[in-house]
């Protein structure tokens, strides 16, 4: 499945800082960090209830906020850009 | 028709912060700011086109980066959040 994934951290502390790094990493193990805090991410079940697992034992969960979003197949091709954005080729990169 | 748009925009700089602001003063016309930088909007096509025509009189084209995807009606109630995100009520609030 194809899912957007926005993550709300303050970047003022380093422990916020350091945090998006760690979620980031995570995420870009299943797509595309397309923005500093947004991901698009292709995975399974599975592999989603995995990263949600990991993602809840970094975040601070007073503070940050993460937002899912399921989007259908063919969305991340299908991104309305304005400034430097451009979609991304997720299908090139998975098989590279 | 559904829309989530995410800003990524340097507010380091007064007129970085300046600018999101801006942004958001327009999306929050059309729906809701459920992040810093990401924003639940409901709009028609023609809407859309007018949303887009000002967001381009505001933000720096060779900084600043926007994604806008579609999303099927009913993505806004059904996300999954992690932290302090909750999904956000859009129909209650149209109708206040």
């Amino acid at each position: 499945m194809e899912l957007l994934l926005t993550y709300d951290v303050s970047t003022v502390t380093p422990e916020g800082r350091n945090r998006l790094r760690k979620v980031a990493k995570l995420c870009e193990g299943y797509g595309m960090r397309v923005q500093k805090s947004v991901f698009e991410i292709v995975c399974t079940d599975s592999e989603l209830l995995t990263l949600l697992d990991a993602i809840k034992r970094i975040i601070a969960d007073q503070e940050d906020s993460i937002r899912i979003y399921k989007v259908p197949k063919g969305s991340f091709r299908a991104v309305k850009t304005l400034g430097t954005a451009k979609p991304l080729p997720h299908d090139d990169a998975l098989i590279m």
